[in-house]
Parts: structure tokens; C-alpha cells; sequence
């Protein structure tokens, strides 16, 4: 039977790919990686400088990604089907004695789809998971502003919270770092002003990629954000 | 004048430092890392088998590590008047036209000693800030299970903070990460217990390092546990 891998690669920027993430990337025989209908996603783009001309390349592409669709009752199932499926295409390599690896932006257990193929497959196979730089650590390195100190704590919130538990949690963080903007971000930015700290947020897009941005939160124009930019609130003990 | 980096060379195992940070680390004249006076520290010794035979070391000796020093009224400003001095000695490395490179344990803005050199170089020096793993990302990947998913947050909680207020954070959290433990670890596992979280935490002793140690919360004894290690609390949402 083949090994399985799951492993991050990092925020975009193939040169945040760890040592461990090349090797594993390059023992396999499959890579599989999450790709949108629309396109072949981060995970793949970084990947790919590295990856040998003779893998197997086996997309995972989800069903659906944004609303409408994500909306319906019928989304979790519409999931849930979708995971068992890719799954099974992922077992079935590995029953055929070929090594997958699956790439996952960031890191594969923090907020990532990995985790749903980690618990159909981590009892049947030998899996191994390569921790990789998040954006939570990306962002803050491409704004040169640091995040947290001492005995503050950080919370990473996700922007896709209702408006009143975003704010009530950006009141109550001293760091804090908002994932998943895109069409949640004037949400996002009504509940940094009702929290009181929009004056010292930071915005970034697409943290170590060709299109990176950075600029102040309150400066940012809502329709513009993509669901790959990040919200940074630096801690108040940062000097 | 020479360049500054702050290098992320993740938790300990040298595999996991990123491409970017192998590559600042070989165009550094000067390596700096931070070191307590009873050892050279987890940031050299991941980078050790990367640095080149030619490269000088500059130790920055840690004055005061743990209590009953760092205890004291006189701590603030022995630590600033410590910042003070080392950043000159970097300094005086860059006026000469040499590049150095600040070796981090982690990541360099989260928790690192790093932010307090960037504060005071980084308006005289071109400076770059290279990302890294965390032991946040680390644990999880160590213990074979995943943080957080979907809408939980994670809150992460230096282990160093008032027993009360552990308490409150974690009875608030979804998933969440305490770090700093070692002589905090007994004041954390009473305040797990007191949150009702104490069952499903997880504890990870020097990730991905040679001596690496995964069990249950509830199952380490407190006066074993190194400054080194975390407790990882998964998300509610996690299959």
C-alpha cells in the first residue's frame, strides 16, 4: 500500500514550501491538490516549480465554492458526498501502491480540507501531515508589522462569523487575525469600528503572492477584497 | 550598509525550515540567534547543518531566563538595556556592509524576541522578515490531529497569564493553543480542568524536535513539562 501526505505548502510564494514539504512532494507519485472549477487554486501554483514532470497530478475539485450554492440546505451534504468521493480516488492510488500526496495552502490542519480526507483515510493508510507558514504568519511579514508579544493572546477569527460574534470577539482579542474576507468584508469592517479597533487594523492580500497588498483596514475599499486576504490586529504590548 | 533579516527556522527539526529562509541564511555574512547562557538555543541548532563554514556566529546571550530573576522590578530594564546593546552589536555589522541574518525559533513576529531588534533597526536598515512554522502549526501535525475548521476560532494563550484569566480564555475559546508552558504547566492544567476543556486536550513536548513527546493532557505529569511545549485544544467542528 502507498503513504499518505498531506502537506502544506505554504501562502503562494513557492519559496515558503519547507524542506520536508520538497521531499515529501517529490517521493510521491500522485499529488493531489483542491482546485475550484474556476481554476487550479494556490496549493498547486506553489507547488509547482517543484514538482517532477512524471507525477500524476489528480485535482480535488470541489462541487461548489461560493454562494448561491453554499447557501443551500443542501450544501453539507452536497460536501459530505463530494469528500467521500475524493476520498476513495485518493484510496484507490494508494491501494495500487502509489504514494499521494495531497497540497494544502497554509497548513493542512488550520483551516484546511485536508482534515476531511484526514479523518476518511488516516485509519487505512500510513499518513503523514508537513506543517507549513500560514498566512497568519504571512501577513504580518509582508506588512513588516509584528503580531504578538509577552502575555497577549491572538484569536483568528473567521470574517464568515455573524457580525455580533466578530465584534464581541475583536473586543474581547488583544492580537487578532480575520481569515476568510472576500464578501464578508464590509462585515468584517463594520465590526472592527463597533470593537473599536479599526484605527489599528491591517489589510493584506494575498500574503508572499505576485499580487500582494497591504494597506491600513479603514482604507480599503470593501468591493475589492478577495476571500484570500487577511485582516491583522497587532497586539498592544508590540513595541 | 549591510541588510537585516529575521529569519522564521520553524519549531527545531532543520527540515522544516522554508527555501526563502535557507537562502536568506546563505547570503548572511553574520548569523545572529538568541541563546540563554546555559545553551546555544532551538534556533541554531535547526539551522546549524545550513550554515556555511565561512559564516561568523554573534550569540545573543539572554541576561535573565527564568525566575526568580525574571521575577524581579529590575527585569523591564534589564531585558531593554539587553535589546539595546545587541541591536547595536547587529548594527555594527551592517555599517560595516556585512548581511545578517536573526536566526527565530518559529515564526519572527509571533512571540519572537525578534519584534524587539526589528523595533529598533528597522528604520536604519533594509530589512525583510521571513516567515515561519509555529509550534501552533507543529503540535497539531505531531499528534496526527487537526486544530480548526469552518467557523471556530483559535484563540492562542501564553501559558504565563493569571490563572483566572487562562480560565476565562479557554472557557471562551473553540479551538485554542497554549504556549509558554514548563513551571506555568500545574496553574494550566488546573485551569483546563476549571474550564471543562481538560478531556479533549492534547499536550506536545519539543514538536518535531529529537525528543519530541505527544499525550493527553490529563496524563503529564506537571513538573515534567518543558518551556517547550504546548497544549493543543482542537475545534469543536473537527470530524
Amino acid at each position: 500500500m502507498g503513504k499518505l501526505s498531506g502537506v502544506g505548502v505554504g501562502p503562494g510564494d513557492p519559496e515558503l514550501l519547507t524542506l520536508k514539504a520538497l521531499r515529501l512532494i517529490q517521493e510521491a507519485d500522485v499529488v493531489a491538490y483542491p482546485a475550484a472549477r474556476a481554476g487550479n487554486g494556490v496549493a498547486l501554483s506553489a507547488a509547482r516549480p517543484h514538482l517532477r514532470a512524471d507525477q500524476e497530478l489528480l485535482p480535488l475539485v470541489y462541487p461548489v465554492t461560493a454562494s448561491p450554492e453554499a447557501d443551500l440546505p443542501s450544501y453539507p451534504q452536497v460536501m459530505r458526498d463530494f469528500y467521500d468521493a475524493t476520498a476513495e480516488e485518493i484510496a484507490a492510488k494508494l491501494d495500487a501502491g502509489r504514494n499521494v500526496c495531497v497540497l494544502c495552502e497554509g497548513d493542512p490542519f488550520f483551516y484546511g480540507s485536508f482534515i476531511y480526507w484526514h479523518a476518511r483515510l488516516k485509519d487505512r493508510y500510513e499518513t503523514t501531515v508537513a506543517p507549513g507558514v500560514s498566512s497568519i504568519m504571512a501577513g504580518p511579514a509582508a506588512l513588516g508589522v509584528p503580531l504578538v508579544l509577552r502575555r497577549d493572546t491572538v484569536t483568528v477569527i473567521p470574517g464568515t462569523l455573524p457580525a455580533e460574534e466578530l465584534t464581541r470577539r475583536l473586543a474581547g482579542a488583544d492580537a487578532a487575525v480575520v481569515m476568510k474576507l472576500g464578501r464578508t468584508f464590509a462585515k468584517v469592517r463594520a465590526a472592527l469600528e463597533a470593537a473599536g479597533v479599526l484605527d489599528r487594523a491591517w489589510y493584506v492580500e494575498r500574503a508572499s503572492q505576485d499580487r500582494e497588498r497591504t494597506l491600513r483596514a479603514a482604507d480599503v475599499d470593501p468591493a475589492t477584497a478577495p476571500y484570500f486576504s487577511i485582516i491583522v490586529l497587532p497586539g498592544l504590548e508590540i513595541p
